[in-house]
């Protein structure tokens, strides 16, 4: 019993130290060795849980993807401008956590098949219904105006956008992600839905925006 | 005079063979020596214009960046839905040319600081203030309605759908880039300029978007 509980922490305590590496370092620069002596134990005893860095990746990938899902099936569709604003920014939020996975994202999915697949099927089954879903709630509460057409484009621009928002972001900040690149990728959604607002809402939409941060250029 | 020709053939074969291989096999699979064995010269012979791969890397990088330049400022501001679709389409026929940058884009940046560098240049001072003076000369012309907020954002969320368009449309076809990728990256892009187009121009840009392809997902 008291083995079984060592080894859970000993799992866990591993995956969380990569976590906090991985984010902090940039991912290439981090090996399972590294880890290892960050928490104080032999690369064998790591080797025991995982085989490679590409395993701890994958868990902290499937972590990721928990923590959105359960977040999307959860949250109640929003229905006020700010509880878009919100919505869209505990997805960045989540993103935030592991960061990683976003800043180097295309490196990431060419390296590792088996992640690439499972991105692949988490996009087609479950994000882009789930968006599509919210954006249809939005519809019907008379808060947004959007055909078939409109709705579908926007699921996949959205997801385009969000995914690779925080290289992007980084690529323009001399290679720094700050927490302001969650307001500034908020800003960029919030925008790419504001043509479709309602005129009543459009007043409220606009100031809630205002308080977010756009992204200066030259 | 015979001896520059060569040189400048030679250097020039090399860099169109190294377009060919790297879009044919992902460029991550195409070695200095694959280049020099199928064009039969010996890996000195390639090693004397190149002294690796990263550096006919920048210089097709530079290429495709010159021809989507000059593109961009020699082209005629679009005037009906028509124009707009042939605008774009012919941003994604360009990258086309050049498609291994950008079936890879973030993993090529990530590994390359010099073209990295060069990427974020181009991005702030030409791609979108260019982007943004095409869409100030349709509001100009009555064609779509923007106002600032709107112009800003969208320039930025279009170039991001643009220059990760090819990799995610490989991600969703078995990891298979087919002419189609362009007209599906131009539907999205149509999409995304559709809720501020004019009721003028509407129906009529509605028939033009039929034509493209939209992306299936599920």
């Amino acid at each position: 019993m008291a083995e079984k509980k060592t080894k859970i922490n000993t799992y866990e305590r591993i995956v969380e130290a990569a976590l906090q590496l991985f984010n902090q370092e940039a991912e290439r620069n981090i090996s399972t060795n590294h880890i290892a002596a960050f928490l104080g134990i032999s690369p064998g005893n790591l080797y025991y849980y995982f085989h490679n860095k590409d395993e701890i990746i994958m868990e902290l990938y499937k972590r990721y993807r928990r923590d959105l899902t359960q977040f999307l099936q959860s949250s109640k569709p929003p229905q006020t401008a700010v509880e878009v604003k919100d919505f869209i920014m505990t997805v960045y939020e989540i993103m935030w956590q592991y960061r990683f996975l976003f800043s180097d994202v295309t490196a990431l999915l060419a390296r590792n098949s088996e992640l690439q697949m499972e991105h692949e099927k988490f996009t087609i089954n479950e994000v882009a219904p789930t968006i599509e879903q919210s954006l249809q709630y939005l519809v019907d509460q008379n808060l947004v105006k959007m055909d078939k057409i409109d709705l579908h484009v926007f699921s996949i621009n959205f997801w385009l956008v969000v995914k690779h928002w925080f290289a992007f972001d980084k690529s323009i900040h001399n290679n720094q992600l700050d927490k302001n690149s969650k307001s500034r990728g908020t800003y960029q959604l919030f925008g790419m839905l504001r043509p479709y607002v309602v005129e009543k809402l459009s007043e409220d939409y606009d100031k809630v925006m205002a308080e977010l941060t756009p992204t200066k250029l030259a």
